[in-house]
């Protein structure tokens, strides 16, 4: 089976300090690149112990590319609302040559009125930033001489270097969470996806799915042919209780850094934030063991493991693992294990189809 | 001594592929680190075979930085006027942290106004956003709850992670070229400093840092406390005829793609380059032999390249040569040799001062 791994980091320098938490991330791409894993995925975030420690995906993951063979590298995912998408298409670009073609792009609107505070950016325009910013980079990677006279930004021509080296560009995903619209976008435009099911129901995800899966048979894509990656978190132990009573530590602390950015940035701007108060609640209320009942996150032996993954394919068909193992304050030799085991007797489990 | 190496990439997709040019950077940065060198160097530079295979140094050194043990990378430079400080703040400190502290962050104006039309920016603004942002960028790095209201950026509060490793903050470099306020702001700001003499003569360029180092005097910096890089190039070989040879058509290559940079800028928007021509016909007109008179470049067996050392540090003093050893098409066989024999029998004969 394809399974990735998947770094949000979510301690404050307090707890682990920023070289730590990068040593570590680094161990644990390369010891999943010699796994077998199929991805290195990071975030881009900004300011608090939810992400913060990774403002910019590319530079990681060009640090994992000269140490890996042939795992590849996605952005989990670059902003465009916060980047030039001259930038952003040589980043990416660069990223795809030191790594030999490695490169999978992902796309995100951003969600944290803070952060558009911070670029400067009006929240009110995410959308069409993104979908600007997107179009805009792939011009850049395919066509020489780009005249761009978009909303946002008006440039060319210009011919932009490096060429990427995967050709005609770099697979593209799109981060998607909960409106319909950017399920139906994504598939439209022929878009691989990347979604997140512990923050719905597992009911209201899988209808999403039939979104994009749909709008991209209709647009003429073939069926079978998008990639879909699918963040989880993921704590693996020979001993299954031993794996939930730890993983709840860290996932209620998880939990609560994610809720506690919200409630920081409420604080400071409560206008802009009507109505955020109850889905706050709502985080900090969900406990692992429901997410358990759910299969929304990977806890257990190997054998629960097998279960609860044989049910999320059941539920959303064919999709990629993109595991969060070293969520909070995780030790890095437990984020080791769960790698180790997932492996060797997980995904054996899982053939990979013709 | 302290000697670096410096890419500049000047080659074509057609002479020399992206991904051939970074497997030859990297595999140089790797023996650099392993033969003393103090310093790995990469450009940002868009859209021409003149420095555009780079358009993110930070990228590129993220790469180096776990493949080496010690050697020092340095931004050759960030154009501030071109990247939000926060993003810039964010990438900068994660490779501080990715090389456990070897991060020297160099900062530019930039100079080519096609490259600020592409960005969307006023080349009229140019030193001001330059300056403004190497101020935000180091409040980011310093404080906590950051307010800035400046004339480009107006954002926060916002406390930056990830923190840089080097505290408070990495050493800073100003990269300046010809205008004397550079040079003596540079000098009072208690930055370091990155140069080039080979597009002026030797005694315009001695009077600059004269005028660098008695701003960084006048403004309480200690004497000697300074660290001053030099851009040069250079090709060593045992046979300095055959040095002088491959050198002289590599560099007139350089020169070329240099040169053309200018040209098709100024054919695009000829208002915008009045009086560019002559700079441009004098660029071309300069031959690798006029410049090893001035000894602006190493060229020759090693007995010659320690005479042109001894002659540029009795010109400028104590500056680190930071050295382009892959100009335009030269092979990676040529570059590797150069930095072989200049390790072997250049460097031991200048010991670094107590
Ligand atoms: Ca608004
Ligand atoms: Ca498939
Ligand atoms: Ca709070
Ligand atoms: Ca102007
Ligand atoms: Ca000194
Ligand atoms: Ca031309």
């Amino acid at each position: 089976m394809l399974a990735g791994v998947n770094f949000f980091p979510t301690v404050s320098p307090a707890e682990k300090s920023a070289v730590q938490f990068f040593d570590e991330a680094l161990d644990l791409s390369i010891l999943a690149d010699r796994l077998g894993y199929s991805s290195v995925k990071i975030v881009e975030h900004y300011f608090y112990p939810y992400g913060g420690y990774s403002p910019d995906p590319v530079t990681f993951l060009a640090a994992v590319a000269t140490r890996t063979e042939r795992i590849r590298l996605i952005t989990g995912a670059n902003i465009p609302a916060f980047n030039h998408p001259i930038k952003l298409a040589g980043q990416l670009a660069m990223l795809d040559n030191l790594s030999h073609g490695r490169l999978d792009v992902g796309f995100a609107r951003a969600f944290l009125p803070g952060e558009f505070e911070a670029f400067e950016v009006d929240m009110d325009t995410s959308r069409a930033r993104h979908q600007e910013g997107i179009a805009a980079v792939l011009k850049l990677w395919t066509e020489t001489d780009v005249v761009w006279n978009g909303t946002f930004h008006r440039f060319g021509p210009v011919s932009m270097l490096p060429l990427t080296y995967q050709r005609p560009h770099p697979p593209v995903f799109i981060a998607a969470t909960s409106t319909p619209e950017s399920f139906v976008w994504a598939g439209s435009q022929g878009f691989n996806l990347m979604f997140i099911p512990f923050t719905s129901t597992n009911e209201k995800v899988a209808g999403l799915l039939d979104l994009y899966r749909k709008a991209r048979l209709d647009a003429g894509y073939p069926a079978g042919s998008e990639r879909i990656q699918m963040g989880i978190h993921c704590f693996v132990d020979t001993d299954g209780d031993r794996a939930r009573r730890n993983a709840a530590v860290h996932y209620a602390d998880y939990v609560d850094k994610m809720a506690s950015t919200w409630e920081d940035y409420m604080e400071r701007s409560p206008s802009q934030y009507a109505g955020y108060a109850d889905m706050i609640t709502g985080m900090r209320r969900k406990t692992l063991a429901e997410l358990e009942d759910k299969a929304q996150v990977y806890v257990g032996t190997p054998a629960d493991v097998r279960q609860q993954v044989a049910a999320t394919l059941e539920v959303f068909g064919d999709v990629e693992p993109s595991m969060q193992i070293n969520f909070a304050a995780t030790p890095l030799s437990d984020a080791r294990r769960t790698l180790e085991l997932f492996a060797a007797e997980v995904m054996p489990a899982f053939p990979a189809p013709d």
